[in-house]
């Protein structure tokens, strides 16, 4: 299905590194959607991943980028505005990172400067492409952010570490972003908490496996994967959600409001049972 | 603009009853994104409102109904399936009344009788349509219902009395029958929290035009009004949001995330200075 | 230890049955504490508990009182206000019941009544007693008014059926009254959301016992206990917790903030176990 | 009134600078209520402020220390157990700066070493402590830790600037390790949101003089003030609130939940008045 939802706009995209990224999955939608985009990583992901293929694909733009780097941020803005004619529609931030999660440090033994590399990446990086991306007025009126978070942010789990900290910080920026962008310019800031997903960043956490298992059971949709989050970044980035800003959205197949499932409580409970 | 979005969907949409109601505006907009839909009100609102322009206009047959009678609501949807040729793909409740707001009784002065029929009125018939619905397997899985809440459910506001309540009690069996639904027939359940509106109905809220001057000046894209909210609604019962379910989504153009703004701010300061 | 926090203070405890009540425990608490209070529950659990017990350790009167009967209310304030020799400074809800429950009634096949009769019971019956005593001016300027609830009315926990919608309701009226009554007595009102516990009435729910197992290993501080919670409830009754209001307040060894702890998913992980 | 609340028990403050600080009094209550502790803050504070006053008055310790520096809170964690006689029983932070808002730079124009100074001072300061204190095994079991708040971290306040990201960060922290200290040593770490306070550091705040108007007249109980939350944090300490953990509890009046009040509206009006 396609809807032609995007047709006519202009968007960046940062952090798709290969075919299991969400960032890829958004890429791939937003053009069939009839956007127009450029992409952006930084120098080792694209080493890493296979971007060139995306590329071609979408007919987009690759502009490497340091995203805690204002310099390399401003050439990704300024490049991408003039690869596309103009100013951009929307934007998508899919980057997060921990040096410690890395590491293998324990979040009772962190590294301060992991912490702040941590929080550079992950949340600061988000507060500089809002502040670049407004000093060179590069977003149209109505314009559409979104950057992706987990429900870390609200709750902690076991082996995540860091980033649910900074993950909470990425959301009050776009909190506290919105607010001046939308009353100056109209343009919303949303994040989207997103289902634990099988990326290669995901694969990094401690037991997401089980995890996985566990919040399958317990989400009465099952899991949002990376391809349902790329639809629901459609709707974001269209017309038809104007007035939607500052808001953490939860996409999870309805995991952030349940306390107990009937699936997850009887897996639970073999748990218990004794071998005969 | 109009992008397909609903083609070959069906639906039914409860609560419209002039060009002033966000269910018409629904109405209008799923109409034109390819759906086919039954409208449903009470004989007294069909009497009141001119639902016959809109019936007309998108070719819905209307089915009256008292949405506190399961009857009211056995038919409404056997004649929906019936009329629409099969069961339905989405559905708005957009109902809510309070008896003790119309006879001014104060939160501290509540007829008892009348917070039962508040709360029927405005938060059970969710829970009977829904209980309906699901008898009468009336939803095609990854089918999408939506009722209309306002921020009273979690913050207070001098006046609106047990309206509160009932929206925090309609909040709440949108999560509760939203498990279920989502579980067994992988429906989803969600709530929009809309800004004030001058519907008919929010009409009847004491001192509305002040607090809408507020939330105006307190939101940094002004006020959702009843068509913003209506191409909301028009994405929530597409394809392209399957995964977001038991969520109450503020569409209020940040209001929700507003501790004080500049313009609010402004605006109260004005109420110091003294005439020269 | 005891401190003498609610020496010279005065109160009513709702809804103590046996020696498993929260309520029982708060009052033993308060009694240790200084106060001097009413006790009051229904015809039938005083047959069924054992309330002379605790009356007579404390020096209290029982006044048996349906909650849902405001005459019966009315008695409640005026008993306790003779008996007490004046207004009272503190009072605890702790009233629930749902006929559906009871009857094994699943979610999606509730009777209307009995749904009515739920929230009479457990969350209308708070509106009304806070209804009669400002009628009556029958708490204290700066007097602390707490009903118990649980974190169903955030998250959905399967079997936990319309209760859930009941504490919704009872934390939105908290909410709703504690406005009025903040603004015009300086009277608190809060609720405490408790861990699961094991009383006669926690008892009736499905799979309370997995459940609890399953909270327990999630909380970093394990589960609140009744005599956790009545220490807890003897601080929002003192006069050092007099800017607290509106406010539900989690008491649970951290549950609600977690997502998944260690211990919890060791547990599930063995559910994956195969025998040898 | 004094109970002896915290008779017995060891503690450190961080934070208080002269008798319009939060941390001041909570010093003198928490001498009041028993308790022996040691009082922190920055050597240039120690010069702008009078804690020789405070340190005489409640026969405490002064360790000048940069919260920021783990080698100097260290030294905190040593000398109060060397001069308390052991380990501590509760702790405050009470710290918090902004290099962008004292600069006067708006939130799209941040300096970002400023930014990382102001999450290094206001939200990483309490990491460490933690992480000292749990490296040194310097707090005994079942002890309380609180850190002060502010509802910026939930609603974005015009003004509030970074600090905003910050206390969302602190928050996220003293979930984060509350989950981890709580498991193992039972340990409960929580966050007071207090309403906007009148001391030197809330004086920098843009326009903060209407805005505790603002609040006064939404807050049904009017602003909690410095000595309403240092008897707060005495409940916090004690041994009553044993289960309590991993929350940001809000100690405003009740301004966190309310969404317009009378008074409020009432004086938002008077600014649309014309003069004779």
């Amino acid at each position: 299905m396609a809807f032609n939802l995007l047709k006519g706009k202009k968007g960046i995209i940062f952090g798709a590194l290969n075919d299991m990224s969400i960032a890829w999955k958004v890429a791939e939608k937003a053009h069939e959607e009839g956007a127009e985009f450029t992409l952006s990583n930084t120098p080792v992901a694209l080493r890493l991943g296979n971007l060139d293929e995306l590329s071609e694909k979408t007919g987009s733009m690759i502009i490497p980028a340091d995203a805690t780097s204002v310099e390399d941020l401003e050439e990704v803005f300024e490049k991408s505005m003039e690869k596309l004619g103009g100013k951009i529609d929307f934007l998508l931030h899919s980057i997060g990172m921990s040096p410690n999660v890395r590491k293998g440090l324990t979040y009772d033994a962190l590294d301060y400067k992991n912490f702040h590399k941590t929080l550079d990446i992950s949340s600061l990086s988000f507060h500089k492409i809002l502040q670049v991306a407004r000093k060179l007025d590069a977003i149209n009126e109505w314009g559409s952010v979104v950057a992706l978070s987990y429900v870390a942010a609200q709750r902690t789990l076991y082996g995540y570490n860091d980033m649910a900290d900074a993950k909470a910080l990425l959301e009050s920026i776009a909190r506290s972003f919105g607010y001046i962008y939308g009353r100056d310019k109209k343009i919303r800031v949303n994040t989207i908490s997103q289902s634990p997903t099988r990326t290669t960043a995901g694969s990094g956490v401690k037991g997401i496996d089980t995890l996985i298992d566990f919040t399958e059971r317990m989400s009465p949709l099952c899991n949002a994967d990376a391809e349902d989050c790329a639809n629901y970044c459609v709707t974001l980035f269209s017309d038809l959600t104007r007035k939607v800003t500052m808001q953490n959205l939860f996409h999870d197949g309805g995991f952030s409001s349940m306390g107990m499932s009937m699936r997850a409580i009887k897996q639970y409970n073999k748990s218990f049972e004794e071998c005969p």
